[in-house]
């Protein structure tokens, strides 16, 4: 499957107005990677298949994540950070993708985690920012985006746990990592640039 | 060592000013373990002991957690959680309390954890809102305390973790799953109420 073939095959799996989002994401973790220093092809590739099963029905993404597997506690919380682990799963199983950063990317671009790669971030940061995201406080992650892609993903994850407290719904304690990550990290960059 | 010479003992170990929070923390742990059928005693006692080393040079509670095998993670966070486990490990060497409720209530007191016992809920609330308290939303957390340990807790936690996320600083994991777990038991209690 090339890659035009996969494009074709992953915009089937959602409604046409979700695939103007994924679009977008493409399109901005391409551009982050290329300033970032970062793989652009994987970059693509796991922004194509970011949001691959998105769009099902929740119990197939949740029968993905019981048959297979996958962190069953996933389960306990919101049904939309389902789809990035059964999205992982799909797209080795149905995509024939190998490349275990593309997978991880895929896997974590919801909920970040501890420690996460550059690919990672970008993608996760993308799919905060592509041009068709419209919420409050987004142009303020684009400006950062321009020069620290931790400064932008500590902001965006920020306003997602401000937004689970405000509805009183749990955090996925990996978002909490991911975000205590980017402040180790920040803090040590810091500190070298202060050497 | 009886009741009053433990709070004598426990008085020396911080400035008077400090000693009046303690106090009230004590005072408002044994009103709520009696109005929610907790005990009074044990709700007492670890009052007496939450902060028995909160004021103690943070390089001795850091000595206390790296000589004792207590979490060293703890090492990697905010100074100001430090004292609780710190605090849980002196109360069992210098002041001969085994009551293991106790110790995990004093242990607990700052970062919660997931499934915390009524007694835990309890100190951890009275810490929160003991007469001296006196932030915003305090009266708020108060009124709900009237009601629900469940509910006055769960905004307890969330303006920490607003507030963390104001000043850029981490928090600690087990904060999180100790709000997740309030979710959950509210809900819980939500269905069995509908049922």
């Amino acid at each position: 499957m090339n890659r035009k073939q996969l494009i074709d095959a992953v915009k089937e799996q959602m409604p046409a107005k979700r695939w103007e989002h994924t679009l977008g994401v493409m399109e901005t973790a391409v551009m982050l990677a290329r300033v970032y220093g970062c793989d652009a092809d994987q970059a693509h590739l796991a922004a194509v298949l970011h949001d691959v099963c998105k769009y099902w029905p929740v119990k197939e993404q949740g029968d993905v994540i019981r048959e297979n597997g996958l962190p069953a506690d996933l389960l306990e919380y919101d049904k939309e950070i389902w789809h990035a682990h059964a999205g992982a799963f799909i797209a080795k199983r149905d995509y024939e993708v190998n490349d275990e950063a593309v997978l991880d990317t895929i896997r974590y671009h919801t909920t970040g985690r501890k420690q996460m790669t550059l690919l990672e971030k970008i993608v996760c940061l993308a799919d905060y920012i592509e041009p068709g995201r419209d919420f409050p406080g987004v142009e303020r992650i684009r400006e950062l985006a321009e020069h620290s892609v931790d400064k932008a993903l500590l902001v965006a994850f920020d306003g997602t746990i401000l937004f689970l407290l405000e509805k009183g719904k749990k955090v996925y304690p990996l978002t909490i990592e991911a975000r205590n990550s980017l402040i180790d990290d920040l803090k040590q960059a810091h500190n070298k640039e202060e050497l």
